[in-house]
Formats: structure tokens, C-alpha cells, sequence
């Protein structure tokens, strides 16, 4: 939630600064790589109607794509490292949204249709949260040595929150596609209301998919996580073509979209890459789906000539338009990762990436914003980790709380855990704390707004 | 949650696929009970923008119709069950939608006005609700033998989240309202404020009422389910008829439908039907009344000729609105009742409603979702619910022991009650069950989005 | 959360009944310091339309200018004395928005401009809730004899709900100062454009310092109270300017803002004014801000004219707009202390503003709600907060219990504390209740909506 903050305040800035320039400027020196123009962007009278409007829509393109990451980068990242690279990462995302979308990038003028950012936004944040992924190493205690990837998971944080999150994004998806087809101007409207029933019936295949998935493979079992991520995955894939399918293939585009988060999300964690959200599957391999899926089922619409009047391989337009998109997520992805992969590695060796060992076991929550309980020294400090170690009295009444608290500790724990989304249970096995007493340090640690200095 | 999602998926597919046709389509066939036509909802390039605009906005309230319905199942049934049901429930809606909004729906052609669906909606979900309720039983320890309803109430699952969902529905009432309203057209966008300040108007009488009677029968104690179901139950009540009435009416019948929200609720309570959020009362009990206030408080408007030039008994229009009002809810009572009588019952006897007596203790969360601590595990089969079976030698310290530890498990315990709504209570003094030890597959049962397979 | 419901129905009541009328009547008897006509809002077929919707618009500014006095009363005040306070509050504000907003008001007739409420809802609240909070005096137990006001802390009731609330307020501004501008004629688009970018520029120079400052005073913590107050405070600040300053000077307002949001902040609860949410820093010193900004960087916008053709000080237009800006300040200021002064002190010396000491430490949740486990009951009278004075026999065994079991009480006391807000930590030092047995009790106070009388 801090780290979706720091994306809109600082991300933001450096966007208003110098990213809308770079992909939509139009001064002297524009060209098909980047834009020149609009830095520190302001507007005249006359036009400042559509210049504000749409760097808006725009800056929350912008900062979704460092949102996706942000996700990928979760509970072991250190927020100042995070708040340099969400200030810089701005340039990650400006530079292909040029190509794709001002008038003269170089991708648009070959043909490439991405409606609403399947690849622009989703594929870049996808491949920059692989980068940052595979530079920050799993979090601690996530894969253990001789056990199989799937082993011993991780718990998932809170469920009901993904939920929410889930219908949030849902809703806004549905508000970010009809709005990237929006306009006064004559059939826009009519695209628009296209977008919303395909962005629905994508939605619904991925949906349908992720539920018989899990109904099959777990045996009975609906996951949650599949849930989500396969109605993500949908989403995600119906993006770049809202606009320019049909109802039914939308419906199809979905269940693919659904099957690829899902799978690739199983793929990516046995590979030990330590993704706690799926930000990977989910936007980085559905987003180019959504890509390839314009060259495949995209049919040239009279109204607004979105496809530059061409058709996708399954309407007879051959193999032109698939390639074409195939070619930008090429470019996507080769840019992304290298940018992203600079960015990080200049803050991995000068500021540092992760939390310490210990941080990340405390939680940021703690350590770095002053929230909660440090759940582990109420554990380990005061002794309560380890009762046996201090009571040398094997008596069946010691036995009985030793155990007994051990239990409670444990279902506190998990309860404890749900709220603060702290991993204690694989610390607790390792370490002996002597007991300690600082209830009034713990005490002091919580902080109301108005209680600071 | 995740039967409000799967409500969206599989009952937006039916729908799309029949639903919609059977509501509104016009091809040849259609005829005063049911339309034939745009079945798997496709538009050519002309008419999409009002068809597909139409299909959207139409979708949103089937699946309310079938949420409202969720409600009254919670806690209980089957997920495989209620996904079956939500395919199938779109049929009880789709019909009487025909019959109110249809050009050549039946109950249309006798003038019945239903602006935003007391009646297809709201009647339709609160009488499909009574049925599920009458067919599932109430949930296990809900009603106990020699004892009133009103004794030992299960506990509600979480207020704040009853409240934050109140805010989401009332401002989505409002635009359900003011959308229902809309258009490009004309008058409409006046309208559309008028049932802005109506709807709002309608939920400051029943939120009134609602605290007033908590007031004067609670002896002092502001209740927030009477809060919440007052208001709902007012919004449900201006739903039918918010363009056609006066604001001062509109408080009137927001103020009769929280009194109506409330006095049902406890009258359903009584006879023992077991509706956990109040879906009867709320949407069934004022959804009628939402029906019959048109016939009584309505007026003519010129603007769009709602009414179709008639005025309710208040303003002189007679008995004729009133009657048809009347009407209209006792042939969408009866439709519904059988409709979902015979979905229901099908599915009863086919793959069974009700979660098992074990699996409806331990928690759908847990056993359908892989979600949280399986909480009665932790506090039965790891001994803790009964430590004075475990410890033979009653000694002072065993004593304290037991005491406070029960006294925490207690805390504990109402302290994940609240978080998983799980009923550990009736559980407890029934079972004694050995001490065993299971935290390596406790833990497995926890997963993060990626974590599995 | 139910204050907030509270302020909608009643305020809303009599907003509809008198307020309207009050700030934009333009009846016979309407003169510069108050409207007449408008009662009981309704309106005539053809004008219905424009009053209606002004009506809606106006309501939300109303209710939230209560809503912010709601936070400062936080945790100690009787809902029945709130009840009575949001039915009457509606006079504080209506009367300032007619000076401000109405064709004939005097401050708008001197010619000050407050586009979307720094001056009108914002000043109004802040100075409101510095009056409740200087009458209600602190919360029991935050401020100790012979301790700064800095130690000993009251914990934040719970971040996550904090940033989510600040989520939506952050959206919900966007579409406040956007719709203050809005309408359907030449130009206002455009200046709502402007409106969205000045705004998100303005939380981003409020965040950024809001960080800044957290990491440098609190040595490298991020707050998240600094965080969500500097941001809510950028916010206020901008409310007045949105459509006429540039989006590099919003920027600069954004950033004054955020430092004054927090060092006001600090310097409020340093002289032990306890306002537990920041309203009056927040809303009452940053409203007054904006006001003072628009004399400072407004400048003349020819397209709506909305400064009446002056300019700011900085834009070379004098003093003038400056000083009427600060004029308005005094009078607002003076208004609202003195009408929201004589509401309040009419209240407390009738049925009285506080809860009793007794049930202020229950909590209101528990005592006016019935939600919730009694916690202090838990705790106390089961015996568990003080084991050591029960069991007589000091051993081995029992002091491992009582440390122990003191540590699980405070963990789990931690947690329930972030879920229900209590405070239990000075409580548990002063009373020694004896052990008592009342889950029976207890758990009859658990009531789900339907389950009552």
C-alpha cells in the first residue's frame, strides 16, 4: 500500500518532469524512438483541454506499470531502494509507450495495435518484475535446500484482501479499456461500449478456466489464488484488443489467458523464482499473449480504423499483423529488461536492494514504518519461543503449558501472521532469545498521525 | 466473495448467452412472456453501441439478483452447488425482466413501472433467497431445541465490513438509479438528478427509522445491522419509482421500507428461517414495497412519459396503478418461488446443497478455499480445548493454567471467529478430541497465488 | 464509520430540510449573508434538472464538512450527542457557503475565490473539530502528569484502513475539484482538466515531503501518518486554486502543505489538544492554506473568469486577492468557532458529550454498538490481567505460566487492539478485578443483523 503511494507521488512527478514528454511530445526533435516536448508539462488556453486530460489518463498508465512491479518486489525490499527506483523507472515505461502509441513511434507507424496496454504497460511492468525478481533473490525461508519448489509455501497474505483488490481492479480494468477508446468524436462510444462487453466476457473465460483448474488439479479444492490470477490473466490479455474482437472470442481470449497465468505461474515458482503475487504470470506472459492475441483475432473495425485497416490471422489477414505484434513484444521485452536490469543493479550497488536478513524477518511493516507489533520480539525476546530452555523443571504441569502455549502461540501466530503478513514460524525453530523485557520500547513504537516528535 | 465473483463469471455467461436474448430480444417469436434473439450478445457495426451499452448495464443486475441469493446461502452450501445454481438462476431473472422492461412484455403493456427494479430485481432475489433459505436449513447450532429464536444468536460475521459494504451499495445505488434513467436524450438527464436526491432522500429516512428504533428497542444500544438493513432496505423501497416522486415522498417511503427492513427481519428470524444477512427482508419484504409505493406515491412525469400518463392513489390516479403493481408482484413472487423451487431442488438431489455438518464447522474458507488456520484443528486436535483431560494431577498451577488458557483460547478464539467467521463455540463442549500434532500440514495448507501445484 | 453513515442521514436531513435553502435560496429576503427559499428542496419540471443536481453535489460537500469534525471527536463521544451535533452542524456550514458561493454572497461579491471548498468545508471542519476537541478534552489515559505530550503514544488504530481510506479520498478529491469546475458549457472542461492535473500534482509534492520529513526527523522510518496527513494536507491545500494555478506552482502549494499538514500536527498535540485523526492540522490550518494560496499564485483565467479578472500577488496582481483571501479567513474562522462552540457546549450542558470514563474504556464498539468482545472484560474480570494475585503458591511452574501467559496477553492484546481500537495497556495496570465467568454473557452480545429482539 506505501509502496502504491510512492508510485503515484514519486513516479508521478518524474512522469509530469519528463516521461509524458518522452512518449508524447511533439516539438522539434521527436522522433520514431521518443518524444521532445511537454517536460514539466503544462498547456496554453486553447489546448490545455486535451493536453491535461490526456497526461491523466496517461499518468495512471504510467504508474500502473510500477505498480506491477511493486508486487513482485514485495516483503523484502528496502522502500528507500524502491522509492529511487520508482522516481527512475518512469523511463522504463515512457520509451516503448512512444512507439506504440504517439503518431510517429516507430511501432505504430509498422501497424501495431495495443488498445489499452497489454504490452506498453502490462509487458513492460511483467519483465521489469522479472528483473527485479531475479536480482532480489526469494525471500527468506521461501525455498529450503532439498525440498521441492512447491514444498512448504509461503502463506498467502490475506485473502479477502486479494478479493477485494481483485474486484477493485476489475472495475477499473473495465473503466481503462472502454476509456482508451473513448472520445467526443463520432463511433468512439460505440467502441467503448465494445470494450466493456468483451473486457467482461474475458473476464468471465478466465474466470470459468481458473475455477475448473483448481477443481480438477486440487481435487475439489477452489483456490483462491487460481481465482484471482486466472480472472488477472484474462484481463490482461483482452487489453490490447478490447476494441477489435468479438463478444465470443473475447470469451476465448479469456480461457487462454486464464490457462497461461495459472500455468506460468506454477512454471515460474519451479524455477525458484520467488514472485509472491503472480506479477510475472499474471502481466508479463498475459501481456503478451494480449500482443499476439490482436494478430490473431483482430478484424479491421470502419469506425476508427484502429487496425490501420488491416485483419488478424484467423479473419484472412495473413501473417503481417501477428508479426507485427510478435516484433513489439520482442522490443518490449529486450528494452525492459535491460533498462530495468540497469536501473536496479545501479541501486543493488549503491544503496542496496534487500532488507537485511534480520529486517525482512521482523517485517517491514516494523522496521521501516513503524506499524504493529514487531511480532518477533514479542516471540523470541520475552522468552516465549522457548520456554523449555528456561524452565529446568520437567514437571507435568510445565509439560502442559509448554505445550499448551506452544499451541496458543501457533494460532496466534497464524492469526498474527494474517494481519501483519510476518513469517515467524521459520524462525522460531532457529534462534533462542534470552528472555527480555521492553514492553515499554514495544509500546513506544506505535505512533498515532498526531503522536510523532 | 468468491461467490460474488463466480456469480460475475458463470452468471454473466449464461447471460451472455441466453439471458439477455430471452430478456430483450426482438426477433422473430419473441412474444409477451419471453424474447427470442441476440442470444450470445454480438451486434453489428451500427447498432453495437446501444445494444452492447444495454447488454452491460443489464448484466449488473442479473448479477445482483443472483448476489442478493448468495447472501442468504452463506455459511453452508456447497461452492460446486452455488455454481451450478448461478448458472442456472439466470433463467428466474431474465424472465420477469421481459415481462417489466421489454417493449412487449406483458406486464409493460398493463403499465407497470419498475424504474430500477424493485420488482425484477430486488422481488426476484429476496423470494429465490426465501427458497434456498426454506431448502438449506439453518446453518448447524443456529436454532437449538427449547429455546427462543432470539437466544444465542451466532455472532455477526464482522461489522466494519457490513458497513464498508453498506457505503459501496449506496453509492452504486445511486448510479443503478440515476443510470436507469439516463440518456442522451431529451429530458433525461433531469430525471436522472431527481433520482439522485430521491434515492439519497429515501436512505435518510430509513437510516432515521433505523436508528430510532434501535434507540427506543435496544434500550440505548445503536445497533448497526438495524443501521445497515434500514437503509438498504429504504434504497431497495425508492428503486422502483425514484424518478416518479416528490423528495418529500421519498423520505416517507424510505422511512416505511426501514421499518419494513426491520420488523421482517426479526418475523423471519422468529419462524426460524435462517437468513444470515437479511436478504428476505431487505430485498424480497421491500422489494414489494418498492412495487406497491409506485402505485401509491407516483405521478406523471411529461418529460418521458414514465407512467405512461397515470398517477398513483395519492395523487388521484385511482386503484389501476396500484393494482398493476400488485399484480406484477404476485406473478414475479410465483415465478420465482417455482423457478428456483425447482433449480434448487434439482440440485439438492442430484450433488447435494449443504456443505457436511464436519466441513460447515471447520469452515468453507478452509475446506473449499485452502484459505486460513483450519481454527478448530488448532484448538481441538492439538489438546487445547480440553487440557483437564490431559493433565491428571489437579494442582494449583495446573488449575491457573487451565483457567487462563481457556480464558485466552476464548479471546483468541472471538479474535479469529472475527476474522474467519468460524463458530468454535457449540464446537467445543461437545468434543474432546487427543492431543496430536499437526503443524507441518497446517502449514501446507496455507498458499500464496503462486505456491501451488 | 457509523458517524459517518450518521452524518449522510442526518445531516443530510436537515441539509435537505433548511442548508440548501440557507447557502443558495433566491427567494424574497435572500441578502449577503444568507439565502431563503429552497426549503424541503424541490422543483418544477423545467428547473428541476439544475436545482436537482446542485443539490447533490452541494450535499456532499456538506456532509463531509461534518464528516471531519467526526474524526477529531473520535473514541470518546456519545453517538446520541453526535446524532444531535451532525443534525445541527448543517447551520455551520451552509451559512460560509452562501458568503462564498452564492451570486449575492458578501465575501463572493468582495470577490474571493474558493473553488472546491479550502475556505467553506475544509476551514469550516477544521475549526469545528478544534472546538469539539478543545471541549471534549483528551481521550482517557493519552496525556500523563508529569510526561510530554510526545511520550506514551495511543497506537494508530489500524494503517491499512488509514491508506485505504486515503486512497479514496485521494480519488474521491480528484472528482470534487474536477466537478467544482465541471458543467456543460464553452470552456469548463478544460479548467476541470486542469483541475485533475493541479490536483495530482499537489498530492505528489505533498507526499514527496511527507517522506522526506519522515526519513529525516524519524531517522530513515517512513510514517505512514506523516505520509497519509502531508498528502491529505496537499490536498486541502490545492482545493481552493485547482483550475487557476499552473501545475508547477501546484506542485509548490502541495509541498507547503504537506510541512504545514505535519508540523501542525506536532504542535497540536504538543500543547495536548487530542485530535486522534490530524482534522484540525489537516483540514483547519491547510484550508486555510489554500485560501491564502489562491492570493499568493491564482491568476486571471479568461475562459469561466473565476477570479473576476484579478491576479494573485505573485502573478503581479497586488494584495487585493490576497487580502480578501485572509478576510475570509477570519470570518469563516469566527463563524465556526463561535456557532459550532455554542452547538457543542448547548449539547454537553444537556444530555452531555462524552462517554463515561467507564466506557470510553470498554469502547464505544462494544458499549453504543454491540459489536465486538467487551476485551477490557476479557481481560479483567476472567482474572487474566492479574494471575499473580490469585495463585498463592509461588513456583517454578506458575512463574513461567504468568510470565508467559502475561506475554500472550499482550501479543493477542496487541492484536485485538488493532482490531477493535481499545486501549487496554493503562487499564490493566490500575484495577485488580476478581476472577469472574461470563462467556454466557458475553457471547449474547454478539448479534448478527437479522438476530435481534
Amino acid at each position: 500500500m506505501v509502496k502504491n503511494a510512492v508510485d503515484v507521488v514519486f513516479g508521478g512527478i518524474t512522469y509530469w518532469a519528463f516521461g509524458f514528454g518522452l512518449s508524447f511530445g511533439n516539438s522539434p526533435g521527436t522522433n520514431p524512438f521518443c518524444g521532445v516536448g511537454y517536460f514539466f508539462v503544462d498547456a496554453s488556453q486553447s489546448d490545455m483541454g486535451i493536453i491535461f486530460s490526456t497526461y491523466v489518463f496517461q499518468l495512471s498508465f504510467a504508474t500502473t506499470a510500477t505498480t506491477i512491479v511493486s508486487g513482485a518486489m514485495a516483503e523484502r525490499t528496502k522502500l528507500l531502494s524502491y522509492i529511487v527506483f520508482s522516481f527512475l523507472n518512469t523511463i522504463v515505461y515512457c520509451i516503448p509507450a512512444h512507439w506504440e502509441w504517439a503518431s510517429n513511434g516507430f511501432l505504430r507507424t509498422l501497424g501495431v495495435v495495443d488498445i489499452a496496454g497489454s504490452g506498453a504497460v502490462h509487458l513492460v511492468g511483467g519483465v521489469s518484475a522479472f528483473v527485479a525478481t531475479f536480482l532480489l533473490k526469494p525471500r527468506h525461508g521461501r525455498y529450503r535446500e532439498g525440498q521441492k519448489a512447491t514444498e512448504n509455501p509461503l502463506p498467502m497474505g490475506n485473502p479477502t484482501n486479494a478479493l477485494i483488490g481483485m474486484f477493485m481492479l476489475w472495475w477499473g480494468w473495465l473503466a481503462f479499456n472502454c476509456g482508451s477508446t473513448f472520445g467526443i468524436s463520432g463511433g468512439k462510444w460505440k467502441l467503448a461500449a465494445k470494450a466493456a462487453i468483451t473486457t467482461l466476457n474475458g473476464s468471465m473465460g478466465g474466470g470459468i478456466i481458473g475455477i475448473l483448474f483448481s477443481y480438477v488439479i486440487k481435487k475439489g479444492v477452489f483456490d483462491v489464488g487460481y481465482l484471482v490470477n486466472s480472472i488477472l490473466g484474462a484481463l490482461v490479455g483482452i487489453t490490447a484488443c478490447c476494441a477489435v474482437v468479438k463478444p465470443w472470442e473475447a470469451v476465448i481470449i479469456g480461457l487462454i489467458g486464464g490457462i497461461l497465468a495459472i500455468m506460468s505461474a506454477i512454471l515460474i515458482n519451479k524455477i525458484k523464482m520467488d514472485d509472491p503475487v503472480g506479477a510475472i504470470a499474471v502481466h508479463g506472459v498475459c501481456g503478451m499473449w494480449g500482443m499476439l492475441a490482436v494478430g490473431l483475432f483482430g478484424a479491421h473495425d470502419p469506425l476508427e480504423n484502429t487496425t490501420q485497416g488491416r485483419d488478424g490471422l484467423f479473419h484472412g489477414g495473413g501473417m503481417y499483423l501477428l508479426g507485427v505484434q510478435t516484433l513489439a513484444c520482442f522490443v518490449i521485452i529486450a528494452w525492459s529488461a535491460v533498462v530495468s536490469g540497469v536501473l536496479l543493479l545501479g541501486i543493488k550497488f549503491t544503496i542496496g536492494l534487500r532488507l537485511s536478513e534480520e529486517n525482512e524477518i521482523i517485517g517491514a511493516d516494523y522496521v521501516e514504518h513503524g506499524i504493529g507489533t514487531p511480532t518477533i520480539l514479542n516471540y523470541s525476546d520475552r522468552g516465549l519461543l522457548s520456554p523449555p530452555a528456561r524452565s529446568r523443571t520437567p514437571s507435568v504441569c510445565s509439560a502442559v503449558t509448554t505445550t499448551s502455549i506452544k499451541s496458543m502461540t501457533e494460532t496466534c501466530n497464524d492469526d498474527i501472521n494474517l494481519l501483519s503478513r510476518l513469517r515467524t514460524k521459520r524462525f522460531r525453530s532457529d534462534k533462542v532469545v534470552p528472555l527480555g523485557n521492553i514492553p515499554g520500547e514495544v509500546q513506544n513504537n506505535f505512533s498515532s498521525p498526531v503522536d510523532n516528535l
